[in-house]
């Protein structure tokens, strides 16, 4: 199976000059996403995760499918005042201003083995604010995963030494 | 084991007088997650789903967890602007005017078997919503279900006779 047949290319979303990877048409495949979790998953065999952090709203779909095929907890990301309870939070830069993620500080014990998830690393200012937020809580992030990895924009150059895998590569 | 045990109370959130219902300690627990998951799918048994629906944000943690098990494809239903593809919209009143939701044209084929999950059953205007996209392309409600229902505020009364299941009662 070739993964990039269920990724469509839609132009100009959400605005002009963006080029963006629709992964709906692989969330409608029951095998294509076994096909994506199990390929996302491989490089972690035998090794323990504790928590799986998905990235709001895209990192969700995944997320949770990939904690439960790991059996570690779920702890989602979200953008400021979705998350109830007392949270931390990490900024990073947009190409105009700046944005906020939080997560709550019980999510993550100190010592956790983390798995952070998201669908797409671009620029990777957000990894990289997801990164701040385990590492402030005591997590050790063991391995960044994302269905796809647009290389032309240099995320990893952000992401220092953590590991990272991407299912699809641009 | 009782799922209500990983369910939070948070009071006055959203705002005042509110009192919210937290799933993120049921996420972090891999058993409340998976009992969860079991407890909403074992209704289906020898039914054939071939989608499932899952409503932003908190419909999609357990959504594709739900699609994965049933063998189902996977369909978010967005806020406005959030999917990228042409989609179709369906409004519902709020306690002061009105949101909108929005799914992909190509998300159901008439005559697909759907279930719909969300992760609360409030006033049921958002599930009506669901439920008017769901049949604007021809799909056939097969069972919503949520992972709780505040019975309290009746919302099974804007649903009419399609068949609702929740794992937990308020």
């Amino acid at each position: 199976m070739n993964l990039q047949d269920y990724i469509r290319d839609i132009q100009d979303f959400p605005k002009e000059g963006i080029g963006f990877k629709d992964i709906t048409p692989l969330l409608i495949s029951p095998e294509a996403t076994n096909f994506c979790l199990e390929t996302l998953v491989k490089t972690l065999e035998n090794i323990k995760i504790d928590k799986v952090v998905g990235v709001e709203s895209r990192g969700f779909f995944f997320g949770t499918l990939i904690a439960q095929k790991l059996n570690a907890g779920f702890v989602p990301v979200r953008k400021p005042k979705k998350l109830p309870y007392e949270t931390i939070s990490a900024s990073y830069e947009l190409e105009y201003g700046r944005d906020t993620l939080e997560m709550h500080i019980d999510a993550i014990q100190k010592g956790d083995k983390v798995l952070i998830h998201d669908d797409v690393l671009a620029t990777g200012g957000t990894a990289k604010a997801v990164c701040e937020l385990v590492e402030q809580l005591g997590g050790e992030i063991i391995q960044m995963n994302f269905i796809m990895e647009l290389a032309f924009l240099n995320g990893r150059e952000k992401l220092g030494t953590r590991p990272i895998f991407a299912a699809l590569t641009y």
